[in-house]
C-alpha cells in the first residue's frame, strides 16, 4: 500500500487561484492517481490534511500498517515544519516529495524546503503529472 | 458576516501579562465587537483557536458561508505560519491584521508578519482599539 | 489640536502613480479630516514637507503647542530617517503612524520601519481611510 | 502535581533511531518518573502530542489545575513554535526544558531553541536522565 | 526531438564514487533512454560536455533544431553558471532539470539551485530513474 | 529642456580630494554641458544642493515645467536617499543617473545604488565626461 | 576659529528624556564650551541644526572661514549620512566627533557610525564632559 | 584598434525576449558600430563567445595586438568571472563595461558587477545606445 | 574523582551583580559539592581559574590523573575559546556543561556556545542547583 | 588610586609600526600620566599584560585596591575578550576606555568593541592624548 | 608521472602585475620544475589553461593516464568552479592546491576557495617557492 | 636561528585523536625538524604553550633574539587571537603559519584564519611535513 499525504490549502485545489496551481481539483487527482495504482494492482490510502499534527499522526500509524512508500506534498510545511521532518526521517520506506508548482519561480521563502534532507526524491513543477510521476516512480521502487 | 479569528494564546487576555496585554478579557473584546456590529446591523463570526490547523479549516469554511471580510489577530502565527498565510491568500474578501500591542516596540522576531503581504491592512498598537477600528473599517469596505 | 505629518512626496499624491496610491489627492484627504475633526470640535495642524529638516522641526515646536496627538505618514523616511524618529521618541502625546499603501506588499526595503518602535501604533493599508482611522482612534485617545 | 509535556514525535522513542535517541521507549520513561515522583509524593501529569494546538491547550489548561511545574521536551517544536512560547510565557510556575539528545551535536538548525528564554532553565544531552535531573529539581524547586 | 545536456563531470558516473552517484555509467543511461525513446518514436539528440560555453551553444543551436523539449543534468553548473541559466531562458519549449542524488542531503552549497527559476520542473534523487521520469513527462508534455 | 541635478558636496568639485573627483570645478562641468547644449538648441535647467529636501522639490517642479529628461548625480543620497528615488520614481521623462568616479572601485557601501532600479540607465567612472555622455545621450532621447 | 556643530534634535537637550541625555541644557554646554575657549584666547563658531543639508553647508563654509578645528556631535546622523561624511572628507582640519551618551550601550543600530572613518578621534559616553573633552584636545592640536 | 567583447547569449539579440533586450540583433549592433568607427578612422575587433576561457584568451591577444582600448558587455559573466575579471585587470588601456538593460532593475543576482571594480566605467540601461555611447567615449579616450 | 572546572570571573560569585548570578559565594558552592561527593565517596578537584591556558593545562592533566568526569562552567570563554573546546574534545570521560543562569535569557551573543558540540550535556540555569544536578549526574555516569 | 591597564602588545609601543601607533613608547605614555597625575595628587597605578588571564586578574583586584577609577586599552582583546568585559562588568567604578589610534579607519573586524557595552566612555585616535583626556576625565570623575 | 595545472591568467605570469605575481614567467616556474622533477626521476605533464571545460578535462584523463599526483594552481577558478571541485573529488591520487600569492592578503572574496575542501593539502604566499615546495611533497608522497 | 611556535593542544599530538592528527608525537615532530636544521647548520628555538598571552610574549622576545624566521602553528588560536595577529604584524622576518590538517575539510569555523593576513605563506594539510616544507621554506627564506 502506498500513502499519499496532501498538506494544508491542497483542499482548495481547482477552486482558487488557478493560474498557479491549475484548475484541477483534488478529487481530480486522487481519482487519476487511484486509476494508475489500481492499473498497477497496489492499494492507496491517500489523506488531506491542514494540521501539521495531524499529518505527523498518519506518518506515526504507517509504521503499523503495511505501508511501503509514501508520496507526500508538504505544502506550506515544506518550509518550516521540523516536526514533520523528524516523523519523516524515522521511516524507512521510500519518501517523494511532490510540488505541483515550481516553488523557485516563487517568492524566496519557498526556495528552502526543511523536509528535502530527509526525502528519496523530490519531483516539482508539472501540475497534476507531478503526483503521477511519484506515484509510478513509488510502483516502481516498491517492486 | 464578518469573521472574527483570535490566533493562539488569546483566551488567556486579561488573566496573564497585563502590562503587555491590557486587562481586558477576550469575552470583554468580543461583546465591544458583537455590539458595534449589531449597531451596524452586521453578523459577526467569532472564533479563538491555539491550533493552526484549525485556523486554516475556518478559513476555508469562510468560502462556502456569507463571509464579507475576515479580521484575524494571528498571535505568534504572524511569524511564521505560511499555512495560514497561504489559506488567507485564496480569500477574495477584504483581510484585516489586527495586533493589541506594537509588535515593533518587542522582540527583534515580532517584527516580522508573513501574514502581511496577502492582507488589505494592518493595525496594530492600540489595544482593544485595534479591533474596534478593524471592525469600523470592514464594514466600511463592505457596504 | 491634532498635529497631522505627511511626509516626502505625498503633495503628488492623486497625480501619480494611482495603481499604487489611488486617486485622491493631499487636498482631498485634509478636506476629508477636516471635516471629520470638526465635527468632533477637534482643531486640525496640517503640514507636508519633503524635507527631513523641516518635519524635525514642526515635532519639536508642537513641544510648545496645544498639540494633544501626532498622525505622521513618514513616507520615504519611514525607512532610514533615525533623525526622525529620535524627534518622535522625545515627545509623549500618542503617536500614531499612517502607511496609505501595505508596505508589506511592496520591495523588501520598505517592510522595515525605523520609526515604528517609537509610536503608540500603526495603520497601514487601507488608503485615505488609513488616515481617517488614525484620526477617529487619535480623537477617542485624547478625549 | 507536576506536570511533564513530551512534544512531537517522542511517542517513537526506542523504536526509531536509537543510535540517536536510546532503547528505552516513552512508557519506559513515564515508569520511571512516575516511580521517582511516587518516592517523593509528587503526583505527575503526562501527556504526549504531535499538535502544537494540543500542546498550548494543555499548557493553559495547567492554570485552572494544581500545577506547580512543568518538565517539557519540545521537540521540534524548540526551534519555530513562538506559541508554545508564548503560552509558556503565561505561566508563573517553574518551566524546565529538557532534551535527550546534545541538540548542539546536530544540525545547524537545531542549535537554537525559541523556548529557552522563556524557561527556568535546560538539561539536555543525558538521555533519559535529562528527565530524570528535571523531575528531581523539579521537585526541589517546589519544595 | 528532444535535447538531453549531461552536464560536467557526468562522464565519469559509474566509474567514481559509486556511493554517490551509483554504478551505472553514462552510457547505460543514454542506453535506457534511446530505447524509451524509440518504444515512444521519438528522436533523442544526447549531448554531454564539461565546458559551460560549449553546453551554451548547444542550447542554441535547438532553436534552429526540431527540438522540442530539453532535459538537462547541469551537475555542478547547477549552483553558478547564470550565463546557462540565460540560454535556457531563452528557449520556449519545456526544460526538465534532472539530478541523480538528493542534492538536499548533500552540501550547503549544493542546496541553491540558479538554474531551477528558468525551467519547468525538477526531477532528482532517484538515481538513474530521475533520467526516465524527465523523459516519460517531456514525451507526455510535447504530445 | 532638460534638468540637470548635482547632489551634495559637488560643490566643492576641482577644490577638494582632486585625486578622486579630478580636477575641474562644478563651474567648468556646467560651462561645458552648456555648450553641448547651446550646440543642439537644447535648454538646460542646473542646479546644486546639499539638501534632500530642496532636490526632492527641484524633481517635483520639474513635472509643471517643460523638462524633457533629467541627469543627476546623487553624490551621496545615491545610497540611502530613498525619498529621492520615490520622487524620480513618480516622473515619467528619461532619467540618467550620473557619476564621475567609477564607484565600484571604492568603499562595499559605494556600491549599492538605491536610485538606479528607478532610473533609464547610468553613466559612471568617466570623470567630467559621465555628463558629456548623458547630455548627449538625453538628446539623443528626447528628439 | 574652532566650530562646534549640534546635529538633530540636540536642541531638545535637557528638556526630555534627561535620564538618557542628562539635565543640562543645549544652552548651559554652549555656555560651558564659551567659557573655555576664551580662557585659552580662542574663537568658537557654534550651530546647531536639525537639518543635514544645512550642516553640509555650515561643514563647507569653514573652507573659507579661518576655523582650524570641528568639533561635531552628528546625533541621529551619525548612522545613516554618508553626505555629512563625504562633506567632512573634503575638510583638512582636525575633527573630533563627540556623543553625550555612550552609543554602546544603546540599541544595535546606534553601534554603527558612518562618520567614524573620517574623523581624527572620537569621544563619547562622558555626558556634556565629551565636549569639554573635545574642546581641550581641539585646543590642544590647534596650537 | 579597439576591441568590442560581446558575451554569452548575445548571439540571440532580437531574437529573444525582445521586452529585455530590444529588437535589434547583435549584427545590427556592429553594423552600428562599424559606422560609426569607420566616420572615425577607428579600426574595431568585434567577437562574440559564449565561453569564459575563449573571452580570457581574446582578451590576452589584445596585449600583442594594436588594441587601445576594450568594450566588454560580459553578459551573465558580469555575476561570478573573476577569471575574467583577473584578465582585464592585466590591461591597461581604457575598459568600458557595457550593458543593454538596466541591471538594477532586475533579479537582486544581477546587481552585484565582480568586473565593475576592474574597468574604467560602466554604461547601462540604453539598450543599443549604451554600446554606441562607450564608443564614443572610447574614441575620446584614446585620441 | 570527578574535576570541577570553575572558568574566568566565577571568584567573584555572591559578591558582586547577585541579581544575576545569586548571593552564594563559590566557596559557598564547593563546599556544597564536596558534601555531596563525600557522601557518595567521590574525590574532588576543583579549580577555577581566569586564564584559558591554565585550564587548557588542567583538562590535560586529568589524562594523566584518575579522572573519571569533568563538570565545567566555562564562563565567557562559552563563546569564544575554541582552544578549551579542542582540549575537551581530546578527553574521553563524560563532561558536563553547567551555566548558573540561562544564557539564553541575556545577550544575543551568549546564546552561543563554542564547547557545547563537544560535551556530553549541558545544565543551565538552575544558580548553584545546576551544579549540584551536574554532579549526580555525573556521579550516576561513572558508577 | 587611578589604575591603568594597557593591553597586548602595547609594550611595543614606539618601537614598530610608527605609522599606526606613533613613535612615543610605553614609557614616555606612562611618565606623561604620572605627571599628570601627581600633579593633581592622584595615585596611579599601571600595569601592562599580553595575557587576558592576567588582566582579569588585576581587575578582580582593583576591588580590594582603593581604585576609583580604571582607564583601560584593551588592544586587540576590544574586539572578543568577553571575559575582560564580564569582569569590567563587576565593577563599579568609572571605566575609560581607550585607543590610540581611530579603529573605524582600520579593518572592518576592528570596528567592534565588545568591551564598550560595559564601560563609562571611549576615547579613540588622539594617540598619547587619548590616554591623557582620559586621566584628566577619570580625576574629573572621581573628584 | 605528475601533472601540473596552471588555470587561468597564469600565461601572463611575468608580464603583467610583477608587484603581485613576482617577475618570474610561466616558462620560468615550468623549467624550474622540470629540472626538480628529473633530478627525481619524475616525468611532468605541464599544462595551462584559461578553460574551466579543458581543465576538467585535463583532470579526467588523468585517471587513464600514469598519473601519480596533481600539483593544481586554479587561479581565479579557486573561488567559483565547483565543476572543477567534482572533478578533481573524482580523482584518488594526492592533490595538492598552489597560490604564488597569499589570497588571505587580498580581496575578501579571494579568501574563499571552493577547491581547499577535496585536496590534499595547500601552499600559498611563497611565489614561485609554492610550486617548488609542492613538488618536493608530491614526490615525497609518490614515493 | 628559527623560531617554531606550537600552539594551544599541539602537545596532545599523537596521543588522541590519531585520526584527525596522526600518530606523531610532538616530539618525533621536534626531534625530525632538529635534524632538518642541523643538517643546514641552522639553530632552532622550539616552544609549545596553551596560553595566548605566553605565544605573544615569545613573539615580542624574538624581536630582542636573532630570530631571522617564525615557523608558527597557531592551533585554535589560528580563528580568534587578534592579539597573537597584532603580535606577529609587528614582526619583520618571514612568517610561515602551518596546519597538520586541512582546515577545508573540517567544521565551517576552522576555515577562517585571523592570523594569515599577516603571514607570508600558508601550509596546511600535510601532516608533520606541513613543518618539515615549512622548514625547508624558511631556511631557503633566510639564505
Amino acid at each position: 500500500m502506498i500513502l499519499v499525504i496532501h498538506g494544508p490549502n491542497l483542499n482548495l485545489l481547482g477552486m482558487r487561484e488557478p493560474d498557479v496551481y491549475g484548475v484541477k481539483t483534488l478529487d481530480d487527482i486522487n481519482q487519476c492517481l487511484r486509476e494508475l495504482a489500481s492499473g498497477n494492482n497496489i492499494e492507496l490510502k491517500i489523506v488531506q490534511s491542514n494540521s501539521e499534527g495531524k499529518i505527523i499522526d498518519i506518518i506515526h500509524q504507517s509504521l503499523e500498517q503495511n505501508i511501503e512508500a509514501i508520496i507526500i506534498n508538504p505544502g506550506a510545511f515544506t518550509h518550516y515544519s521540523i516536526a514533520i521532518r523528524d516523523a519523516l526521517a524515522a521511516i524507512e520506506v521510500p519518501i517523494l516529495e511532490v510540488h505541483l508548482s515550481n516553488i523557485y519561480k516563487r517568492e524566496e521563502f519557498r526556495h528552502k524546503s526543511v523536509i528535502a534532507p530527509v526525502v528519496t526524491g523530490q519531483i516539482s513543477g508539472f501540475g497534476v503529472d507531478s503526483y503521477t510521476l511519484a506515484l509510478e516512480q513509488a510502483i516502481r521502487l516498491i517492486e
